[in-house]
């Protein structure tokens, strides 16, 4: 039952919001409301663990399989997400920048959650712009780390206008000009 | 009366989100619950006209002011929004963005407004961005619509990763890959 429980609140939490109620987590999941909270300590608790599934579905083993090369996985990485984002119809966003938005000033928990997996996800992409930098793929002029938080924010950030205008012109924007102008090589390199 | 609702809103929905209750919003105004649909026909058009009243916060008429240079009045447009957000302590983020992930799924009202204010906003953006290309300041190899559509997307996420963090990294990157290396001309421009 309990994970029953963490799928439906996965889902309700992505579709509908922190905001969603508990009975509708549990209605979700076809159990008595009741059963929550034997199962979980609290809503905020319950988004955390759903925060964790969560990210398990971002590609985060393929961003980091150093058997491909580092510009194409990371690139690879963020069209996975647009796919995701299209068959959606632009709607949902990620979980990530939702709980940062919703949830973050007024649950700890969540924020240090949310904090954790920008943080975890930073670390992945500051690998592969590094890793990319090393082979000459990406402009050697980036600082990793600050590119990587840049690159992250600057998704999250696509993902926002894409669903406010349910249109390509977002993500399109981002894939542009994140691969075309700012991560290549010889822009501004001195080439 | 109404404008008191209408200051009530504008703070709860920044503040708590559009999940905020007509009664925390009326609460915060001081007047009766009922008051609410006597001046305004529901939540929605509520948050609409917050929304629009949030707008004049952004310091547009300053981003459109010709008699500043171009960049200039870019960067000072972003330093200003950057100094609300310190004020705040990264709470609170930015209207439109928190509108477009809580709401825009679910009302196309406020999806409306949202896109809209993102239009207008992007619209100065490519004005400030083409006219400091002509003036050599900014480089010449972007498109000023794509290029103003991901500024500010780039901004948005930035609000939300700084409101996970609770530090000025998020606006740092942010400030550091717009201004020092994706504007820069030169970079790619075949300089």
């Amino acid at each position: 039952m309990r994970s029953e429980i963490v799928a439906a609140a996965l889902e309700s939490f992505h579709t509908q919001g922190y905001s969603v109620g508990v009975k509708d987590i549990t209605d979700a999941a076809g159990v008595p409301k009741g059963s929550f909270y034997n199962h979980i300590g609290s809503k905020e608790e319950m988004a955390v663990e759903a925060l964790a599934q969560y990210a398990a579905t971002l590609g985060l083993a393929e961003l980091a399989d150093e058997s491909v090369p580092p510009l194409s996985r990371l690139r690879a990485h963020f069209e996975r997400l647009a796919g995701q984002v299209r068959e959606r119809g632009y709607t949902r966003g990620c979980m990530l920048g939702n709980f940062a938005a919703e949830a973050a000033d007024h649950s700890t928990l969540i924020r240090g959650a949310v904090a954790a997996g920008y943080d975890g996800w930073t670390e992945l992409i500051t690998a592969a712009i590094s890793q990319a930098q090393h082979d000459g793929t990406v402009a050697s002029q980036l600082d990793p780390v600050v590119a990587a938080r840049f690159l992250i924010n600057a998704w999250e950030g696509a993902l926002l206008g894409a669903r406010a205008a349910r249109t390509e012109d977002s993500l399109a924007a981002f894939f542009t000009t994140v691969f075309d102008v700012l991560l290549r090589p010889g822009s501004g390199d001195g080439g």
